[in-house]
């Protein structure tokens, strides 16, 4: 029943995308900080690469993916050599970094949030925990970027960014659990998380926060 | 002879109230930081599952045991959820937040510190190794708690954070290597962290520092 | 042909002088945050073994070697015993600090990324990715030292940091694989870490940054 992951290519394309979104937030960042090309190439990978590498870590697969196949390593350094040279051509005109980060690591969120639980439920983790996993894997690497870039973690500030994660990766086990045709519920899972997610910042949809004012 | 972990009730009652405790700590340090609904229950989670899930990966338990047996992350988001009600129905009355803050982390850091030593112990690490890593168990998710939040990790601004962790899990070894009963082990190192973390809160007793003026 | 790091003796060596490098940068940076005793022992550990504790984590050797081969967290807590004691002979007398920390990052940096890489190449790990597998040796402990200290991490702000690694592991990949006496690959692939490094260091070397005014 769970064969959501069986077939690689589909996948791949899926694993792509995010790859390249989260290595352009990475990048962006790194810019945006004033690091150096190498600061820029470093931050790119650990962003791309850092999700599913926490997630291979926690279910048990070794070594993990990108060392037998090391894709994304590669997608990612191409990704952050392409933002060297933008960055460079068009000093000053970057006023929007800060939204092409939040629109690229919405990207990168559905992509790994979506992968990563397909990839649990088909190597036997029960339903909601491979819901939790792939959060794991949507977030992971965003967190990875913003403690090495010294910002606050999106996950944990940014509004509705964990809710579209966990909403994405329920839909991802239910249509799965439903024997829904794998490659719609790819798409549809994505959808619903970069719908939710994209839709929250652009209306800054908050959660109630915890400001000293909070409550009734 | 090392047959301290061995019977999983009571060790299991440990755990639960490390969980707890360190969800508290986590969630509270989340109030404090002012983040969202979310924000909250991440925090609580991370730093509940976060020492334990350490140590499964340093000892090669693979996948790591809350993937199987998920209830630590459970107790965490119920934890979470007390947290939120609780923070919504009294804003405002939570001057000691901080204080609760390092009750809490006493008592998840004396709990984890000996559940991990003694499992460590169980899986054939030699002695010493074994309190490190019990130490590590024990202070690995307040670590990850407080990069997330981005505080001073308390491991290494704390007065007596680790000697305690540390003269704990000693305890742990010594008595299990002398074939104490396991449950006196348990409660016994536990108490001693306890006691040493917190009298150390309470008389704000310092090990010399580094600040320049240091030295004779 | 992969045989460079199969003799165990000189591999020994150049461990051991990397985790007492990385042991006296971690506890160097610790006196100067003004951290106690065991704040300085922690740093010192965390950064002599974070290195190769995530290497051996990638490519799934489980337990991690220093739990069953502990002697790189004695070396690193001798070493910062003799820390403790001469910041407390010589208060007030380390000015440069900041140099000691630099020049013994940079050995730390050479040792661990040479023996990261030929470890990895060892493994079967194919040449390039082994070569990143020993950058993240070489540079993780450095990286671990850095978000605990909350200072920003070297590899993405100082120049020519990871270029210096990256050269060395190439160095180290193409030699063993045009099968070079082992003992010649390791130093040759260390001087030529620790040189470009050195004098990246000394002679404030540079790549481009981004800082709004970079561009032609």
């Amino acid at each position: 029943m769970l064969t959501a992951a069986s077939s690689p290519t589909p996948f791949f394309v899926l694993e792509l995308l995010g790859t390249i979104a989260f290595a352009v937030s990475g990048g962006a960042v790194a810019v945006r900080a004033g690091m150096d090309w190498l600061g820029v190439v470093v931050l790119a990978v650990v962003t791309a690469v850092g999700g599913g590498t926490i997630r291979d870590l926690l279910i048990g697969t070794a070594p993990v993916r990108w060392v037998n196949q090391p894709w994304p390593i590669v997608a990612a350094v191409a990704t952050a050599a392409v933002i060297i040279v933008l960055a460079h051509r068009r000093p000053g005109s970057t006023p929007d970094t800060r939204r092409a980060v939040l629109v690229a690591d919405a990207a990168g969120l559905a992509a790994f949030t979506v992968t990563g639980t397909l990839i649990c439920l088909d190597a036997g983790v029960p339903g909601w925990v491979a819901g939790v996993l792939g959060v794991v894997t949507g977030a992971g690497g965003g967190v990875l970027r913003d403690v090495l870039a010294r910002e606050r973690p999106m996950v944990l500030v940014s509004e509705i960014y964990a809710v579209a994660a966990l909403v994405g990766a329920a839909v991802a086990v239910v249509l799965t659990e439903q024997s829904v045709e794998p490659v719609v519920v790819r798409w549809v899972s994505v959808a619903v998380v970069l719908a939710i997610r994209l839709v929250a910042v652009r209306r800054q949809w908050t959660l109630p926060r915890f400001d000293g004012t909070a409550g009734p």
